[in-house]
C-alpha cells in the first residue's frame, strides 16, 4: 500500500467516527438546543444517498463508512426530535 | 450521464452542505454548550486529511467537496472554542 492511500485509509476511518461524539454528549446531556436540526436532516440524508451509491457502484468503502455515519446521524436526528420540547 | 452518478452527484453536493445550518445556528444564538468539540477537531482534521487525499490523488471532487465541509468545519471549531466560556 502507497502513502497517499494510507492517507485515504485515515481520513475515511476518522470520518466514520465525525458524529459519535456529539451522539454520546447528548445522550448524557439530553439537551440539544444549539445543536442544528438541520444539520442532521442533510446529514441522515446525504448518507444514505451515498450509501445507495456505494451498492450500486459495488463499492464496499463507500458503502461500510457511510453505514456507520447513516447509523450515527440517524440517531442524533432522534435524539434532537424526542430532546426537543425540553427546549424552552 | 447515467442514474447512479447522479445519486452520487446530489449525494455530494449536499454532503458540502451539511454543516453550513449548524454554523448559521451558531453565528445567530452565539451559543455552543450542546455542541461536541470532539465532532468538530476529527470533522477539520479528517475533512483536511481528504483534501490533502484529494490533492494527491488529483481529484477535482474529493478535493472541492472537502475544501467546502474543511472551511465550515473549521468555522464552527472556532465558533465553538470562541464560545467555549459562555456555557456555564
Amino acid at each position: 500500500m502507497n502513502r497517499i492511500e494510507i492517507v485515504g485509509i485515515v481520513a475515511g476511518a476518522l470520518s466514520c467516527t465525525t458524529f459519535l461524539p456529539q451522539v454520546v454528549k447528548t445522550y448524557k446531556s439530553k439537551s440539544t438546543k444549539d445543536v442544528s436540526l438541520v444539520m442532521f436532516i442533510i446529514a441522515t440524508v446525504s448518507t444514505a444517498l451515498w450509501l445507495i451509491y456505494g451498492i450500486l457502484i459495488d463499492s464496499f468503502s463507500v458503502t461500510f463508512t457511510n453505514v456507520i455515519v447513516f447509523i450515527s446521524s440517524a440517531i442524533m436526528l432522534y435524539l434532537k426530535i424526542k430532546y426537543r420540547n425540553r427546549e424552552n
